[in-house]
């Protein structure tokens, strides 16, 4: 065998065992016994270290010398790329370094759970500080002597940097802030009203996934506490939630991790189990899951299908008609939580937690200081005060388990979107048409053949752009935006 | 740390790993959509490579050369003793036959499935002799000199050796064919008639497995198309089926299930992910399982109390009482078929393949005669003739996989659950009476004390031993079997 071909034997199984692992995940949120928690702290904990020495193997670096200037098609070239830069990282961190993070983030976890239930910031601020410190020596080792904040981005979303990020935000903040007040000013839409059982909110589920081209043939649907989606290739599985009161969390939960597992499901299978066979950087995953979402899923057009279909599930919903069902699937209200947030506000959530992790990671934050900033920053960007740190800064469980430079991936998937959602309704004709009466497939199609068969061939700047026909901007997602809202609230 | 901390550890890691691939067993079974069934493939055979490459792990050899003649308290000793003969095993089978019998085997499942489904064991014969010839290789490499079908058996019942299993069933066979010979002279007592529906059946499967003391907290129970238990230590979980007409293959096959989970959750705790975690020998486990299906579950006493719960869920169940319905649980009746067979006729399956296999490894009886052998047996031993090979020799999918030396251990089971109840009646006063309300505790207590809990610390003949007072025997399940049958069948 060539140095590639082992190289390539060898990257396929550990891309195998790579799917297995992630499986276990989905088992543990899924399917579990709750008494198996320990035993599979134990098995995980196996896995990831059997995973981390194949990712370390001094063999690779050997293959990658030996073909690195050789002439390679454009698919060979890719899959070596990734291998480099996987390498590259797992052996720029010390084995110890690795370990130690990994034993606080699974402490600070806990604290985090139990400061956010007594809403005790003070409780969880010393794990905090240590996961900082740990995850700041671990950028400085993955930045090689580069800026560290940029290199922990460089783990969720290659090639984008926190000046970029920056400038991107900087044109977004002020007119959301101008919209969200302007907005808040305007009476509330009501809300619907009515029975919603658990089963029938499933069964719908299922129906709207089949609807956005989801394969149950390679996947399944369950129910967690959080909704996610999960492996690559052949074997793409979601997850939704269903609350009796708030039926709109389910469908727009499962359509925003449809949007991720076709995503999945749509790479070339020739990518299967190889670098290039998941999605190439957690923006563009999340430009799909929002399309999926918001763009698509909460349209005037498909909302008119989807009142239809909930009328047909759950009788009457207490709405005067397909408008004010609209206007109830996209009601802006005052809120706290970046989960729930509608699309105005959402990306002031992810701004906030941007500026304040970078300020952490640079030592300009102290996380002692971390609530009162937090506090001071929510009440500028939306108006209203933090009541308590569970609405604050113990929101989300990003931090406690070392998840720096992962939020603004969620903005620039919003972004991604709103490029990818002009192109779209540039290139598709009759586009509400088809949405109004439930048929995704002409969008779909598009999504797939622009963005989603690639994989992880070209760079997540090279996808959208090539599919879009211009670099990515916050222009387009503003616009689609502003229109949608000045519209809904006759602003 | 010292050679035995190192071992230890890796050993920990490598049983965290095989608890992982056993539950990707299990989810191919249970969860897995169908479309993934290719990729599924790629990644065991990942996991495998990844398990068979730590399995013989030079490391290994080093570490046990190191350890041996060290003074080591017993249950050091004792997980020394499974890794020493692990690493023997499977250093001493090449890589090269190794991944030929994968192959092989994966190909003649296959053909297996199709020559069954058109009754053609001619179609099947040639590849059959190719995994009886690789097998053959196998043993060879595995027996060192020794003899081959032996060192067949001792991969799943160590120290077993034919010499003893064909003195065993020397004794079992006459009395179990007088026997037979004598029931069906006699009329066949009726069958159930009523209607069961699926759901209540599983409902019932629950709550019979919660009666025998399988611990859902550790476990799950879920529908396949073949019953099996699967996992160790404190995730456990098992799947049983539903058949409209039949609930009693859905209950028998859930507490046959429960016996070998309850075994794997009686450990002692220490012992998890160690060599000493899992259930000690398939023999052993198969006792537990049939002690709980049989000698427990299909008592009069627990007939019982299961007949005034299925009233309670079906309704009328078409048998006169409690009397008849005990028949009906316990018809002997003509059939073919292994996995369906009574308790009188169970074993004499099990010798006609002992038989035929032994002479297959030996090359005394060529592949291409292997239906004709069968099928001269099964008259001589059943009384009546085998119609189609999908009722013979094609019926079970053993061979097909390689699987040779582990039909016997089915018998064993069945013997030591023999001897087992007798000490279990001798020990434990009143069990009829608890049966008959349907409490298995005190009998569910004494196996767990008296075996369960040791799990992999002594060899499968001293945990019977130690548990019955006395060296495993025919002797108890023949008395047991002859008594009851009779009884029954007033003979």
């Amino acid at each position: 065998m060539s140095a590639l071909d082992e190289l390539l034997a060898y990257q396929r199984d550990t891309e195998a065992l790579a799917q297995i692992a992630g499986r276990l995940g989905w088992d543990q949120e899924t399917m579990m016994p709750r008494g198996a928690a320990d035993q599979r702290g134990e098995e995980m904990a196996a896995m990831e270290g059997m995973l981390h020495a194949r990712r370390t193997d001094p063999r690779l670096g050997a293959w990658l010398a030996a073909l690195e200037g050789a002439e390679l098609d454009p698919v060979a070239a890719a899959k070596l790329r990734h291998i480099r830069r996987s390498f590259d990282r797992a052996t720029r961190v010390p084995a110890r370094l690795a370990a130690e993070i990994a034993r606080v983030t699974s402490v600070s976890q806990g604290k985090w759970a139990e400061a956010r239930a007594a809403d005790d910031f003070a409780a969880f601020a010393p794990v905090l500080a240590k996961v900082v410190a740990l995850k700041r020596e671990e950028g400085q080792a993955l930045a090689a002597g580069g800026d560290v904040y940029d290199a922990m981005i460089d783990d969720y979303e290659p090639d984008m940097t926190a000046a970029q990020l920056d400038a991107m935000f900087g044109e977004m903040r002020p007119r959301l802030v101008a919209l969200r007040e302007a907005i808040l000013d305007k009476p509330m839409p009501d809300g619907l009203t009515g029975s919603f059982p658990e089963e029938a909110q499933m069964a719908l589920s299922r129906r709207l996934a089949e609807t956005f081209g989801y394969d149950f043939t390679r996947g399944r649907i369950d129910k967690a506490v959080h909704p996610f989606s999960s492996g690559s290739g052949s074997d793409v599985r979601i997850t939704t939630r269903t609350s009796p009161a708030d039926p709109f969390n389910c469908f727009y939960s499962t359509i925003h991790e449809v949007g991720h597992a076709c995503y999945e499901q749509g790479i070339d299978p020739d990518y299967a189990l190889t670098p290039l066979g998941s999605g190439v950087s957690m923006g563009v995953h999340e430009s799909q899951s929002r399309i999926y979402e918001n763009q698509l899923g909460r349209s005037r057009a498909f909302t008119g299908y989807l009142y239809q279909q909930m009328q047909q599930a759950f009788g009457d919903l207490g709405v005067s008609g397909a408008d004010a069902f609209y206007a109830a699937v996209n009601r802006v209200q005052k809120d706290y939580i970046r989960t729930e947030a509608d699309e105005v506000q959402y990306n002031l959530h992810i701004m906030l937690r941007f500026d304040l992790e970078k300020a952490l990671i640079s030592g300009d934050l102290a996380v002692a200081d971390l609530e009162g900033a937090w506090n001071e920053r929510f009440e500028r960007d939306f108006g209203y005060a933090v009541p308590r740190a569970s609405l604050g800064c113990l929101q989300d469980v990003h931090w406690s388990v070392g998840l720096f430079g992962y939020f603004p991936t969620y903005s620039l998937g919003n972004v991604y979107a709103g490029c990818l959602h002009a192109a779209l309704r540039r290139d598709v004709s009759d586009l509400d048409a088809q949405l109004a009466r439930g048929d995704t497939g002409p969008a779909t199609a598009w999504l797939r053949e622009r963005v989603q068969r690639h994989g992880g061939l070209m760079t997540p700047q090279e996808v959208i752009t090539q599919a879009c026909g211009h670099a990515p901007s916050a222009g387009p997602l503003l616009d689609y935006i502003e229109a949608k809202f000045t519209g809904l609230y006759a602003l």
